[in-house]
């Protein structure tokens, strides 16, 4: 599909934190938007986002930014990005494009179907790039590059509206797949939130007097620890069946584990390690 | 304490891996060492290893290789070091220095403390320098630059043992502290076993159709799951009561992370990663 050098005319960005500016940043570099306006809770986020030249214009109210918005990117963690779909909800233009990027998606998907009118265009993005750094200090145009997003259009997205979100994450270097918002959020309970809570309770499990020696392999099982806490407890919550789950399953893991060590079983001990040694070797290789 | 440079004349490597191959490398660069021998179960590890010029001569039989040793060093998974004391324990030659560089202690020490004589001169280290890397071809001289390296020695250690070895890992570039073995064993229990087995673990908590999907945050966390399974089953087998313990802190962990999210408590859930957050930030500033 070809489209127009500005695909749209005014970008408005709730939310110009790490992922947020730096939607805006590759907005900018890549000339899809005439005009990029930015707004956060926070006022320095929004300065800094306009320093570094993520946003051409700086909004506090989200009302006043979203008037005459031809696409809108809900960029806060998931519990605001629904607050801000409701707040928005009655006042978008018509064929107004809405995505996100939260790291659930069936509580905003969800959300967002129930509050659009027919007339506001939205299909839930969740690009893969986020880090233990937060802030649009470390924004970067870049970022996308070579992530993985992934879309969750459904049977009520419009088809265009899911094209041109397609068409920005592509041009951002993103390799984009789509999947049903319950099938999104399954797996990333297992790839994504397991993981960061593993790395919180490691953390919790170690007594602190210990936590000097640790050294490079326990730095980088936990570096993801140092992850936002209000953006971990909002995917948790939010996706709470499927990460219950998911900690079960690593539970449950353990137990194996556990049975196998004080059985002193050799040879199960052994098997457990290298069945998850050629699963780790085999991710290396995608 | 001011050494001669040629600390020892006839250094001996039990296993010519990743952390073996990097100690002769380390020997030869500070010329402490007149000849270094290596031996290895496996002829290409052994020839891998005199090619990179980490040993002057290759040895298959451990017999032949430490007749005259007045240095050895064990330097093979904790199973094997344990076989080795007992197989050389009575064909060392007086006052011969044997350290090794096992991932536990207490079992390590107890067999040297069991079957070496009193002429022989025995003190536990362990560079914590590993990688989810081994074998030879990863060897540096630099291994241990910046690493910790924990030594363990007894009431019924050899001072100047434990000062030459001690010299030996600081002119390496490591940083050397020395406790109980017991406590080595539990502190290491905690910060380097339980991060090994959680990453374990969560490899085998994810179902293998959807690691495909996986991103930094599971890759780095698990990136350690890549270790020799060999070594850590023994590691866990050696050390396991404290790997119980440190793996029951970890179930404890996640069962109250597991609680506060059925209770949709988010205050106790925004509190434990706050906590885990600050803990992990702390350990940057170490």
């Amino acid at each position: 599909m070809v489209f127009k050098r500005h695909l749209f005319r005014r970008a408005v960005i709730l939310g110009t934190g790490l992922i947020g500016g730096s939607v805006g940043l590759a907005l900018k570099k890549n000339g899809f938007a005439a005009k990029v306006v930015g707004t956060s809770r926070h006022e320095a986020s929004l300065r800094a986002a306009l320093s570094m030249g993520a946003i051409d214009e700086a909004e506090m109210d989200i009302h006043k930014a979203i008037v005459g918005a031809d696409l809108v990117v809900l960029a806060s963690p998931v519990k605001v990005i629904q607050e801000n779909i409701r707040d928005i909800a009655r006042h978008l233009r018509r064929n107004c494009i809405v995505t996100d990027v939260g790291s659930t998606k069936v509580s905003v998907v969800h959300t967002a179907e129930k509050y659009f009118p027919p007339h506001v265009l939205f299909v839930g993005s969740h690009p893969m790039a986020g880090s233990e750094k937060s802030g649009v200090a470390h924004a970067s145009a870049d970022l996308f590059k070579g992530a993985s997003v992934i879309m969750t259009p459904t049977s009520k997205t419009n088809r265009l509206a899911r094209d041109k979100i397609k068409h920005l994450w592509t041009k951002f270097g993103a390799d984009v797949s789509m999947m049903e918002p319950a099938r999104h959020d399954e797996i990333l309970a297992f790839v994504s939130h397991l993981p960061h809570l593993a790395a919180f309770a490691i953390m919790h499990a170690i007594p602190e007097e210990f936590l000097g020696f640790g050294s490079t392999g326990l730095k980088d099982t936990t570096r993801i620890a140092a992850s936002s806490s209000k953006m971990w407890g909002d995917i948790c919550l939010s996706n709470y069946r499927n990460v219950l789950r998911a900690v079960d399953g690593m539970a449950g893991s353990l137990a194996g584990l556990r049975k196998a060590i004080v059985d002193k079983d050799e040879e199960a001990v052994s098997q457990y390690f290298s069945q998850a040694k050629a699963r780790r070797e085999g991710m290396e290789k995608k």
